[in-house]
Order: C-alpha cells, then sequence, then structure tokens
C-alpha cells in the first residue's frame, strides 16, 4: 500500500508554494486500537492553510518542519480498529495533504445523508459554520441592516450574502472582476457589488451605504476592511474572519487607519475562529441543509484534479482566480457511495 | 454683565491652541423660560475637546466655527428662569469656555452632596462614568484577569487601574516618565508600571503579562495599541477609550500591524462613548463614592487658574505633562457653597 503527500520543508516568506513544500512517497503507518486508516477523496484548500505553514503562533500549532502539510479533507474509511467507524464510510477530519492519514477515530465525523463531498465543502463543514455562526453569533446579524461582505465570490463570503438575503439584510458585495460581480447580484441575489479591481471601494461604499455598514463580515482586510471602518454604522460590527490580503506580505503590513471611526460609532471589531462552534455544528447543519434543499442557497466549487497541483492550486485563493469552494480532488469516491 | 471665552475661529491641522481660537468679549443671552444663566466656575479640559474642534464626522456634531470652544464645566446658577434650579445651585453641564453660559435647564446636572469641583471632574463626572462602565461594562473586567491601562497617570487611566485593583485584577499601566510610574505603582497600587518614554513596551509586555493581556483599557492608540494587541490573550477585550497620540496628527496615521492577533485570539476591539451610559450614571456613581470614602480610590488634580490659560493648559493633556484630571479653575466658588 502506497502513500504520497506533500511534506512541509520550509517556512514560507510569501506564497506557500512548492518551493516550501516538497511531493514525498512514504510509508502507511499501522492501524494501532482505536485508530482509523482513511483513503482521502477531496482535500479542501483555505486561505488558513497560509497561517498553519507559518512560524508565527496561531490559533493552532504550526505545521511542524518536515511533516505532513496540514488539511481538511473528505475520505472513505479503508480499514478502522474503532467501533466507530467501519470501512466504506465516507468521513472528514484533518487527513493532511496525503493520499492516506491514520488518525484518531475520535478525530473523524460523518458526512450527513447524501451529502457530496462538494456539498460538503461548499456548503457544510468549515465554511458553512463559519458563515452561519459568524454572521448570526459573532456579528449579531439583523433584518433591515446593511451587510458588506468581502471576497464575495469566495467560499465563505457567497454562504454569507446569501444567509444575509434569507435574513432580511440589504447586502453588499466585494469582489475582484465583473464576472463574479455578475455572479453575486444575478445568481446569489445580493443586492450590490462592488469590484475592487476597478472601482475605488470607498466612494462605492459611501454610494451603496447610505446609512453606514451595519455588519462587515471582512475576509479580507489591509485596504478593504479600513474602507469599511470609515463607513461604519452606529454600533456597526466587524467579524474578523480572515484577512486574505496580508497572509502572503513578506513584512507586517500597516494596519487600518479608520479604527477612529470604531471609537465615533461604538463599533466592534471581533475575531472569530470557527472551531470554537463545532460543538453547536448541528444547528448550523439543519438550517443550511434546509435551505439549500428549498433552493434558497446555491454554490460554487473549483475543483482542482490531482493532489500533486494542491500547491498550485492553493495559490487561486490568493490571486483572487477561485469562484465559490476551492478543493482538489484526490481519488474518486467508491463506486457504492 | 460682562462675559468673555475662547471662539473657535479656525479648524485645527495638528494642535488646537491660540492659533484656532480667540479670546473675546460677547453678550450674555438673556434668559428666556426654561433657561437657566450660569457663571462658569471649573472648566474640564478633554482629549476630546479635540475631536470637537475637527471638522470630520464623531459623535458630536463639530463645534462650529466662531462660535465659543464646546467643554463640559461646574458653575453656580446666577438666575434661573425653569423651577428646576435656582441661583446658588452648583451644577454641571455644557457650559463651554466662557465665564457666563445660558442653556436649557435640562442640559444641567446637579453635584452629589458634598463634593467639590474638583472631585467631581476627578472621581465623578464623565471621567468617573467613563472609567466605570468602560472597564465593567465594555470590557467585562473579572478578577484575576490582567489589565493594561494605557495613560495610566492620566484622570481616566489612573481611576482605571485602581478599579481594576479593586476589582482583584492584576493591573500594569503603562505612562510616560518615572514619577509618573512611581505615582500609580507607589500611591494607586498598580502591580507594575511601563515607563513607554525609557522602556520598550512590547518587550515589557512579554514579562509583565506572560500570560496576555484579558483587557486593555487603551487611551493612547497608535504604538501603544499595536503592542497591546500583540500580547492579547484568548477573547481579550481592548476598550477602545481613546487614541490621544492620534488627534494631533496633521494626516491619518497607519494604523495598527497586529490586528491579525485580534483574530487568532477571538478578541475584541469595541468603540465606547460615555454618553451612551449617562442613564445608568447612579450605579456608577454609588460605588464611585463609596470607593472614595473608603480610601480605596486616589485621584489627583492639575489645576490650572484662569480661563485665558484654557488653550495653552490642553496641550498639558497632548505632551503629557499633567497628572490625575486637567482643569482650569475660572472663578471662585461663592463662600456660602
Amino acid at each position: 500500500m502506497t502513500n504520497h503527500g506533500w511534506i512541509l520543508e520550509r517556512r514560507p516568506v510569501e506564497k506557500l508554494d512548492a518551493s516550501c513544500l516538497a511531493w514525498r512517497e512514504m510509508a502507511v503507518p499501522d492501524l494501532t486500537p482505536g485508530s482509523v486508516r482513511v483513503k482521502t477523496v477531496m482535500l479542501s484548500l483555505d486561505p488558513t492553510n497560509r497561517i498553519w505553514a507559518s512560524p508565527a503562533e496561531s490559533y493552532l500549532p504550526p505545521v511542524p518542519l518536515g511533516e505532513v502539510m496540514r488539511g481538511i479533507a473528505v475520505g472513505v474509511v479503508e480499514e478502522s480498529a474503532d467501533p466507530r467507524w467501519k470501512a466504506g464510510d465516507l468521513v472528514q477530519g484533518m487527513l493532511g495533504w496525503q493520499e492516506r492519514a491514520v488518525v484518531p477515530a475520535g478525530s473523524l465525523n460523518g458526512l450527513p445523508p447524501g451529502v457530496t463531498p462538494e456539498q460538503w465543502f461548499a456548503v457544510f463543514g468549515h465554511i458553512g459554520l463559519t458563515a452561519y455562526f459568524g454572521l448570526l453569533d459573532v456579528g449579531q446579524a439583523k433584518a433591515g441592516e446593511t451587510l458588506v461582505v468581502s471576497a464575495a465570490a469566495g467560499a465563505v463570503g457567497s454562504l454569507v450574502g446569501q444567509i444575509g438575503k434569507i435574513l432580511g439584510m440589504r447586502v453588499v458585495g466585494i469582489a475582484g472582476g465583473e464576472p463574479k460581480c455578475r455572479w453575486i447580484t444575478e445568481e446569489l441575489g445580493f443586492d450590490a457589488a462592488i469590484d475592487y479591481k476597478r472601482e475605488d471601494v470607498g466612494k462605492r461604499l459611501r454610494e451603496l451605504c447610505p446609512a453606514g455598514i451595519d455588519v462587515d463580515f471582512e475576509n479580507v482586510g489591509g485596504e478593504i476592511l479600513d474602507a469599511c471602518l470609515a463607513r461604519l454604522a452606529l454600533r456597526g460590527r466587524v467579524v474578523l474572519c480572515g484577512m486574505i490580503s496580508q497572509y502572503n506580505a513578506g513584512s507586517q503590513p500597516p494596519g487600518p487607519k479608520n479604527l477612529a471611526n470604531v471609537l465615533m460609532q461604538r463599533g466592534r471589531i471581533e475575531g472569530f475562529i470557527v472551531l470554537d462552534y463545532l460543538a453547536r455544528a448541528g444547528e448550523a447543519f439543519g438550517k443550511l441543509g434546509e435551505w439549500l434543499a428549498t433552493g434558497k442557497l446555491r454554490y460554487a466549487t473549483d475543483v482542482v484534479a490531482g493532489l500533486e497541483q494542491a500547491p498550485a492550486a492553493l495559490d487561486r485563493l490568493f490571486s483572487g482566480a477561485n469562484r465559490g469552494k476551492l478543493m482538489v480532488k484526490v481519488a474518486d469516491l467508491p463506486e457504492s457511495l
């Protein structure tokens, strides 16, 4: 039985790419009691992969040099040494950027019946939980309020905007390029889009949010965040979900200039990590499933074929090439599923 | 009957000083029903005076050019056309930088019995409410947590640190110069002080807050805020009370670089304006009065004599010359009080 995968060999200075990662053939560890061997089917690529490769302290320990790159994936149980799982089960967990993983049985979750790996990553999983709890719990979003979402055509952003519409909010998305802007307004139902590559974001926010921004669901950081802070409404909330514009910066870029407006508006900037909401996942899955089934929630996937492509594919997030959820297809699902 | 005061003639670019303000003799308006004429006794000088003079949108409209500079003051009622007040009453309100003001009766508050104008501004009034509600309500401060206070020898900071000690927190103050650092540790009971003029604030925060900062009561902004963000503990709160280091900047200075740590630590930066807490003032005054009476709360005042000195005195806040509450004595209290 073979295994191949990507080993983190060097810390990235800017991009996390093939200069930091090495493709290796590796042994598959033996099963020990309580562990499960899983064959990877679909690997999720996320902006936070870049954070995990960094040596800086974050919400998880940095991936150790010389070890398999950390990654969330869906796979099929090949062999189980634990009563919770049996061969053929479809599971998700931290399988890493590799073809096969031996992991503790308790670190895995099953997928809801009938949900494909693509749907799991695009609508449920960490993406769905991030959008749902970020907007409702951290953002305290309410009907009638104005929501601005950055990286609006991305996996999280596209869900956040649609959930905002379901709640009865006015939703403005910030995305790069006309096709993405058309997609979020014409197909996903956002009220308006700002093309940050062509338009003056601050000027457009003034036009589109005349009463200010009640909730900024922030995925980008940098100048986009700064423009949103300048337009914050009274008691406006910034859900600090991600700052993708900053992760590849070789040195620490300067922060937002408009923090004074947070003071004036009694605003709030709140950081949030989806791991804190895992215990409440069922609550979100119920709603997301219902919205998906009734056609209120749409999604797009950007599926790259072949684990060997993972480092190159990751850059699609940072260059803005992807639309919807980016993932890598590592192997076919068994016929039985 | 004469009146003199300071008129805002020009918007400040950097400092709000005599180049922007003009000393004028003015008429005293006639009393109309519902209004009260008050003779100013003590004028509070606050960092927010600089904000009020700016043309930028803030939590109150900018002081119009050509009008008396806005200011909070304690005064004595000279004549009243409203049953709520009578001649001789000691009151506080937005009397402005002038010797006499005619204001709506409903805009005034009485001082608690036995409280002097100095005590009012140093322990109660907007300063006490800011410290009390900022720390307890916005900061959600708890026993056993680590509190960092910037501008720790200032009016608000010196109270915040002492309230933190009363609550059972570990308190680190950031102040400029050895006398202030000695004062807050030796006389006010702070656990430690950082002299930002001599010491590396980031390095000292790492030493003094090994488990991170649970509450940063932020009065300064800029590099001090940035250093605190870098040390934020899990679910740490930044009470964004003021950013005095930024107010005199001619152009917008860059913001904090360490916002990513707010994300990683699930931290919160929350702006807050004391005006929102006026309805709950009684709650704070009761506690503050009790702590003052039992010797748990100490204060210092920096009283400058003569309203003509107000513009020059204001700069004491920005140069860091003052210790405790800065105010201008405009007139003697009547013998009867």
